[in-house]
């Protein structure tokens, strides 16, 4: 047994009264979520979705989206929760590339929703998740939800080894790929988790990042196995954060650094009462010193831990824990890194034939475990690509010390090869934007007839700063090896150019730079 | 991927000359191990074992018994692991029940090997682990594992569903029940008592209970998964884990309370530096509140966990963890309990019908999850009975507190039904123990025609003890309901009969109070 709706029988039985998930001022009893996802897949079964059937998701996150994690699989299909903020363009191709039955939106979504299920063939139903007016044909979630929930064959729910969730990446390689993530998959992650993140029964957690992402959304089968309340948030606001810690009590919140500082940064952050909060956890990019010192001087009970991954891992591959988030001792000098590999999870540097590589040598981070995907959902040569040979190929480049701990340098398709030697745009980013001048930086690679490719850096300056191209190389070559540096920086006036998930969208730049439009 | 030998091969990728394991002062590096493993897995291939196909061990622990937790699964095989306190017609037995085709034997047990080969056919190999003269036809072991390893086939290790070890129970049930176990179920019982126990990566960790069972065996996949050094005892000696602690710096000990009470009494302990010592894993019994006192006085770095499980759950259901080892503040009181559902478990109370029963009540615990075996090998009715409706049921009574605490109170086939009422005969075991004249006490039911059952004590005194039935029944009226008091007192003066895992034989008891041999 490893279907992650178990789980939620699981606490509904022995805790029914207790909290599962607010949402909005609104919560939610483990007895109540099983009743709602019990009448849910009741009608979902009625309507003809089976095994092997997507029932997709467009809205903000929810207690919607949250029972939409378990829902299907208890028919043996799956959610498919869409980014919102996508185009219709890209959500017709994503909702083509994997056609599923039936489209439930919130109300501020219920129009693209309409617009979009009239492109997309297989989408039989249409539902509101919210108070909205629907049209005749239409269904509303919450009337079957609330309603009472008919006996459902158990066997319906299929395997372990099923599809509970499909959630799509694409980032900046264009085609968008649906990661298909088995209860496997989803309950290793949840389980293997728990000793480096220090999880505790029966806490509450806050989920502040998008549930259309395996960051936050695995985060729903980690409280799952915990018996843990979830509070919800619509958005991330940091405002809104320091009103719900103190309101419910929340245990252990989601961040990324540059959210850390917006806390701290708000006005209520002196007012508001946070010493529930015990652990924060966080990804993306590395907490800066200065930033972990003023944490550990204005909210001292806070303990941090930095998970490393990706969606087609469910998605942790490391976690650097909480003893390494100091400044002294002989832990100190880690915050860099991303930690150590999982108990389950193995990885390894590779280099371009496949090959391990020795510990310290750059290459690309390669994966295998019970919480990597089987593969893209109807997109067989990427998947034997990606997971070639047993092992998932990340795309991202990165080193392990002697002690275990990875690294993580930057993207392999970012990486540019100049008179052959490798530069990975990260690491000079890193030292361009430690100029006082700098706002954004990005280093790309581009056509150069002595040396294949030529570092640029193209920057945006601070308001009122000034500072020269040459003055900027200066700074790099003070820093780092000669051949890193850049050979020339374009300043422009525009925020650099970014992909649905936050990233700098470095073929848009490339292109940008290409026709001089930058 | 949960495929455990592919966390051998972790081992030896990341840490190649750390050590995997030592016995009897030799001591082996991973890269050592994963060498040996395949080499001997090479060598089954050649030898045409193969998938659902079963190696057999016969032999104290030692490292070829840890070494064959993982080779028979590079071939899609299994190993079965034999209680060697078994007599030759029970050996026979459970090998003709499960049909092995190589059985390995160390030298202490070869002869028996070769007396128990002989009558069951389906051994066509037998192989000597260690020093011994061999016979012609027979294979050592060793110069199979010292050989250099020909390259497997990577797809005969089979699906993470195969069963990688059968491990034989019965207790007092009669025929010997084969419990087959996967890598999925092995593999969550490793990962999923990680938190609980506290357990550490690469940390020294001492079995010295016998590998034949789950509760020593599961340590085996623990160590693998943690990358830890495994120190392993050919039988349990205080005296000899005295010397192993200091020697090796175990920092995690396997143990029971019995052979906790031999440590501390030991000459050599005064004298014996445990101070890596922080952790002592325990099942089988509770800890005594004044054998935690004198601990916490002797040897005040070490913290408790208390596990209870079953062969069948692979083998954990419940921890007790740490923070409930201790006798004062809002914690202690818990240390009769075995603690609560570990995370990747479910558990529920039930009543003869299969029905849940509340919060407090008494009734058959009952058990699922990735953890739980599928079955008991070649036994469809068995299996469809112990199994039934999707749960373990365990045959042991017990209750849940409010707060999710399991309790424990005996056998479900130990149970009394007397005069309508049920008796736990460990409940009254208990009370009786407590009466300084007893040395030892074993509580059955035996047939009355006014009550269907009358409860009987079965005692044997200390050396120039003397009470009377009466007093003995006095004390216990004084203690606990009167109807669950003995009302009849049977003295003896020979030992209570043992099973081979030394619980008192209640069937033997029984039967020799019947034929009044007592």
């Amino acid at each position: 047994m490893n279907r992650m709706f178990d789980y939620v029988e699981k606490a509904a039985f022995h805790r029914p009264d207790a909290p599962s998930l607010t949402f909005l001022e609104e919560s939610f009893t483990w007895a109540q979520t099983r009743s709602r996802c019990r009448a849910m897949a009741a009608k979902l079964h009625e309507l003809g979705v089976g095994s092997g059937d997507l029932v997709a998701h467009l809205g903000f996150n929810s207690h919607y989206l949250f029972e939409l994690y378990f829902i299907p699989s208890l028919v043996g299909a799956a959610c498919v929760p869409l980014n919102y903020r996508l185009s219709k363009a890209e959500m017709v191709e994503v909702l083509a590339d994997c056609d599923p039955m039936v489209l439930i939106a919130d109300a501020a979504h219920m129009d693209m929703a309409r617009a979009v299920a009239a492109q997309v063939e297989s989408i039989t139903v249409v539902m509101g998740a919210g108070e909205m007016a629907l049209r005749p044909g239409e269904l509303s979630y919450d009337d079957i939800a609330n309603s009472a929930a008919k006996p459902l064959d158990p066997t319906l729910a299929g395997q372990d080894d099923d599809t509970i969730i499909l959630l799509y990446t694409g980032g900046t390689t264009g085609h968008p790929k649906g990661v298909e993530l088995s209860h496997n998959n989803v309950m290793s992650n949840a389980l293997g988790t728990l000793a480096p993140y220090g999880f505790k029964e029966n806490e509450t957690h806050l989920v502040s990042g998008p549930l259309f992402h395996a960051g936050s959304g695995s985060r729903v089968y980690s409280a799952v196995v915990l018996g843990a309340h979830t509070v919800i948030m619509q958005r991330f606001d940091p405002g809104e954060m320091l009103r719900l810690v103190p309101a419910y009590g929340v245990n252990v919140a989601q961040t990324v650094p540059t959210m850390l500082v917006m806390i701290l940064d708000h006005p209520d952050f002196a007012d508001s009462d946070l010493s529930s909060l015990r652990m924060m956890t966080y990804g993306a990019a590395p907490i800066p010193e200065a930033l972990l010192s003023r944490v550990m001087k204005e909210m001292p009970q806070i303990r941090f831990a930095q998970a490393f991954g990706m969606t087609e891992a469910s998605p942790v591959l490391t976690v650097l824990t909480a003893e390494y988030h100091t400044l002294e001792g002989p832990f100190a000098g880690k915050m860099t890194s991303v930690g150590r590999i999982c108990a389950h999870v193995d990885l390894r540097i590779a280099d371009a034939a496949g090959n391990a590589l020795p510990t310290g040598e750059v290459g690309e981070i390669i994966a295998r475990g019970p919480n990597v995907a089987r593969g893209y959902r109807g997109n067989p040569e990427q998947t034997a690509l990606s997971f070639r040979g047993g092992w998932y190929h990340t795309g991202d480049s990165g080193y392990l010390n002697a002690d275990g701990f990875l690294y993580v340098v930057g993207r392999i398709k970012d990486m540019i090869i100049s008179g052959g030697e490798n530069v990975y745009p990260i690491e000079v980013e890193n030292v361009i934007s430690l100029h006082p001048a700098i706002a954004e930086v990005a280093v790309i690679g581009v056509p150069d007839d002595k040396w294949g490719e030529a570092v640029q850096a193209v920057v945006v300056l601070k308001p009122a700063a000034n500072v020269s191209a040459q003055e900027i190389i200066e700074h790099a070559r003070a820093r780092i090896a000669h051949y890193k540096c850049p050979r020339g920086v374009t300043f422009t006036i525009k925020s650099l150019p970014l992909t649905p998930i936050n990233k700098v969208d470095k073929i848009a730049l490339r292109k940008a730079y290409a026709e001089g439009a930058l």
